[in-house]
């Protein structure tokens, strides 16, 4: 409806058919049981993303099967699933080697990546009662039963998007058992790549946040955390952290992406597009890798300056370029960590998720008012249960309001 | 001194010498803090390897640097350092691979890999005062801070060779987030690699093993077991535990080798050496792998049957050939992996290590009756200091003796 | 028929259904242009292994397609395909993970590991006019062009086993840049896998076959020999070979299987079905690595000693274990693969392919007698065109019919 | 001796000293067989690089051990050696991950990162008729034959540099099999990484250089090319030359760095250090990879203008985020991949380097005319024999002059 205009609207049950009306019978529909609200869906919030007017939102969703077309096999009625946000087609040479990020089948328009709620494909998000799913079989991740996935739902809720997106942040970054880890943002994805960090064995885990109720959050879940509005530069944050003597990180996760701050007293009030990348590359140690899964995009009618505008931006690479880094961009590939991760979940081998993210279960008469909550900085992740199903879901905020500035 | 015989003796202070006597300049001399008791120790005690009469035992060890060769650049004396079991030079090709555990210039009798304490190499081990240390530099894995290695000692004192064993054990068999995974062997290695497994992120985590207080110690560290005396066999016991319908785990690690015991009420009684590994290729999923860091060797005097004694062993490989399955046998190169695990442990990322080892530090003086009661299947690991520099050593036995059958 | 019988039948046009009958819309049927004749049909002629009487062989299959089911999006009538030999789903897990070696939704039977022409699913062969085949949106490899595809035919035609089958081999032995192999068996497979080796940059490529006409194929192509049938040991030649002083070789392909001959002028007149895995286990270098695409299975009404058909070999693993090798056993994905070796053959980068694998094209009445001379030890690659589509079949056999016992 | 300016001096016989003068037994003396120019030396004359007045350049070097450091075990005096360009401890956390470009023992001022002849650690160059090597054994890449040695002499003197550079550029851009590969210059750099290509398997190889003499020697050896001062853009001519449809190629290597020039008619007349890195982003496909071993740096007294001037580049990186690329930057660890590389050399699978790279052996007081001719843009490799061991030194130029602008 614009920047900064949200409408809930009755969209009614949706059709078995692509973005252009034609029938697709390897399709399904879902009755939302959780559909979460994203940093992603606030870049379109904030007019930072161009989105088709009109394009209903949401491409973090779990759900229950009430429909399925006539080329399913392997998805029933009933089943309960979490869509990966990324829509793909399981037969493109991008699909087959696992990167259902690009996918060429799935945006005609830019010839590949698709994905719900946004420009991207023209796939209708989940913020809503009921949605349609594409190539079912390939793309739906089935949980084994539905009492124990109600059970967990706040866990498994994520793994449509920020918990695997988190996760292939740190894998591209090489995080292993031992690694040090800068993450940039202490958001739900931040928050995310934090626990996923853990679980892949990091050592000390730093996480960078200018929201102070962000920072609490990581740092009662036992990690460090270091604040970019301060005086003191991060690498000075981080060298007193590692207590080893280095200055350097292992690996480095970018959790923000373009709307990032500036650093220190003066530039943290401001967005500086450029100011993530570069304290990377300057923590990062010789050899080391970064996973940038932050969203960067040439078409941002926002860009803070001349040189951003034009789609460019002022990165030190030059000084970088002699420690041998490692860089990995974009989307992630939810398929390829999705199954993992719930097994993880379902065996409780990340008892720290829950309290680090900090759900709040709302109803969709709700998600307005969430919007701007979040957008004002909230230490929630909110998740919207349209139907009620999990029983969690309070009529009535909190009357949480962090009036902080937007996360890093 | 011969199967079943053991004697701690003065050998007093070593030398700056190779095997043959020659000097070696890039030696250094170790006070030992710490050095452990292993099952491989106890594959000489009961004679299934050969190793010279009168070879110093003792290939998990940790010190404290006191004497330094001239060639030596980097470690100081002072330093507090965990010594990799394996030998290793550093500059032939399977060093610079990572491959420590194949060092070509560390037994010249075989050709490759060399180990203290062993038939490998001729390298005198550490259960001792004093130990000989080469290609220090290379070698040796420093800790920061004394203080803080004597506080964590129990966990530090495993990274010698137990605990990266176990790790290897589990990485060869790719275990990873949401893995399943069988452990045949609930003994110290069998209980490191279920650590590593959770570390790693595994689902659910399965042991195996026929002495129940060794089991009793991983069920209450929050994992799975089974019983290979029982008459369920192992993949049905398998089968319950998963509970999703499958009978097959992702990954299985053989923590047991060449002294393994056969299945059912029958077969639990007696050596039968092919039945770890038949039982693996069982339960492996189609696609999944085996780390095999259990030992094995044709030089058996005490092989179970004539197949055995000629070196061959009866392996159900035809049937797993169409489950594309992948092995990998052998020694652990500490050196890939110890550092990683040092930060993890400093980092207090394994909790649950310390009590599921369930450590008891002995003075040098028990080290007989501690083999003793290790044979007799204790659920202990014995870790000894012979200079009680932890203060942790008691130099009366808890009276605990598990008359329990040998570990699986 | 039963072993050693064959009969070329007319099966008619196929339908769009699967083995049990029940229509199948994503499935596709193909005019065979060429299908090849493998030494796993020989293993079925030989009796070797069980496939069902009547069942049509056939699995090296590449065609026209004639026809689509109504859920095909991606393929059309007219287009140039290569089958992989596997039949696999697209939607389960291994097929998802790239193992569509190991399809769970294609062999109900035994659960996973479904293929054209065996006992493995009930997938009628290619060896015929036409066939069918299922989930072709996501199995078949489309030529970018007709003619191209014609002019290469002989090249493109081992796409859909043998030449992704060796190169299999050398990938799991981690053959790269640089390494020495050996190669067990110069029959097509054994070939490819030369071809396979070479592509990826090994230097000293060694291959063992007790046929000289193969052998000869080998050496013109300039790679190595060795002969087991030589009363010099394997390992002595290959260290003659070698000329560095070294017996080991970096990885190890075995390309014959359960059929393998024994050793020396004594062993080699009979079947010995350890033959190759325990000289593999002999000439692999420490921290080595082993393919094994070579077939074995329990199933064999022909194994020649009473362990064998118990299903057990009699292994020298535990000499092997100290070496730390790797071992990968199994058929080939071939998806994996296949795109990538028809980009090389397309842009000419395998340019010793053709002359290595000596192909003969013959009509599909010539079958029988291609058998009988493949069994006979023919160093030909057969290849069926039943069209004449390719006008390269001749009708008349060349009169070559070599007398050699069976490969290695 | 500052820019332009290049000195041939006599410098005398080296000491086993380090470069503040401390004596150094793991050292060793050689006498200079060959010793290359290389572009990284062009950066050095043309003052983009800093290097310390009276600095001796050649990082590139071949030669025959005439002294050795008593703590030398492995290499030998009459060995003759290939010399990484990268000065490498060996025992420190990034030697042994085999990260020895980036080594932290072996440049004080920068903290890691010591190569010869550079402003890097203060070790001097090889362009001489001696040369002192520390941690000899394990650094030096020993030749099996001195005979053999000299035969391929034009070949093996690659080894040190430019060859392993290339091959790391393709590594990195993960070049496999079949794979379509973009590298940018066709410089001597740029043609090694076209060779690794080809032995990588590479399917459609384009090169992109300015300069048509090195365009020329590209297309001889039966890969593509593509004219960066051509009005039609990098992608269209990248387009035309895969036939396929696609812009887009698998993998990118930027072989030029910091001097490169701009595009088309206009802009490449002069340098623009954004042009090369913006087009591999440009052409690379979704979830593709990019190799950048082109130099870059933010001391750079040259830089073209104010941004890049003060160490930072305008790159594309919001376009390309979407794109799921990866970036890996820096020097190559030659260690990692010149045994593997060598033994190819030896076995004779790399036919096509020698002409691909057009060699020319000079004498030591050609080396400043021979600056100025590769400065010029010269098609050659200039290779120093400063004792003429190879017998291939011609006293007297080609009269060659290729007055082309600089490459790239």
């Amino acid at each position: 409806m614009g920047p900064y205009k949200l409408e809930v609207q009755d969209r009614g049950y949706p059709k078995l058919a692509d973005p252009k009306g034609k029938k697709i019978e390897h399709a399904v529909i879902l009755k939302l049981i959780t559909t979460n609200i994203c940093g992603s869906d606030l870049h379109i919030y904030h007019g930072r993303f161009a989105a088709p007017s009109g394009m209903q939102l949401g491409h973090e969703n779990t759900g229950e099967v009430v429909e399925v077309g006539s080329h399913v096999e392997r998805i029933k009625v009933g089943d309960i699933v979490s869509v990966p946000f990324n829509v793909a087609c399981g037969t493109c040479r991008n699909c087959k080697e696992r990167h259902t990020d690009v996918c060429v089948n799935a945006n005609e328009e830019l010839g590949f990546c698709g994905a719900y709620g946004f420009n991207l494909g023209g796939w209708q998000g989940g913020q809503a009662e009921y949605m349609m799913v594409p190539w079912a079989d390939f793309q739906l991740l089935k949980f084994p039963d539905k009492e124990q996935a109600i059970e967990k739902i706040r866990d498994l809720t994520l793994l449509s998007d920020i918990l695997p997106t988190g996760y292939h942040g740190c894998v591209e970054a090489r995080v292993g058992t031992g690694s040090t880890v800068y993450i940039a943002g202490a958001g739900p994805v931040g928050r995310c790549a934090a626990a996923s960090a853990h679980l892949l064995g990091a050592s000390c885990i730093i996480v960078g946040d200018h929201n102070k109720a962000r920072r609490d959050l990581v740092k009662n879940a036992g990690y460090e955390v270091v604040d970019p509005s301060s005086a003191t530069p991060i690498p000075d944050q981080i060298e007193k952290l590692l207590g080893n003597g280095s200055r350097w990180v292992d690996a480095a996760v970018d959790c923000v992406g373009l709307e990032c701050h500036g650093y220190g007293p003066d530039g943290s009030g401001k967005n500086e597009e450029e100011a993530v990348l570069n304290t990377l590359m300057e923590v990062i140690k010789p050899a080391g890798a970064m996973g940038i899964p932050g969203v960067y995009t040439n078409l941002d009618p926002g860009a803070p300056n001349e040189l951003n505008k034009k789609g460019f931006m002022a990165l030190g690479f030059p000084a970088a370029w002699v420690k041998s880094p490692s860089f990995t961009a974009g989307q992630c590939p939810v398929m390829h960590y999705n199954r993992e991760l719930m097994m993880a979940i379902l065996w409780d081998r990340l008892p720290y998720l829950t309290r680090l993210l900090n759900t709040e279960v709302i109803p969709l008469e709700r998600v307005v008012e969430a919007y701007q909550s979040f957008h004002d900085g909230s230490a929630k992740k909110y998740v919207i249960d349209p139907h009620n199903t999990t029983k969690l879901a309070s009529s009535v905020g909190t009357g949480e309001r962090v009036h902080a500035r937007a996360s890093a």
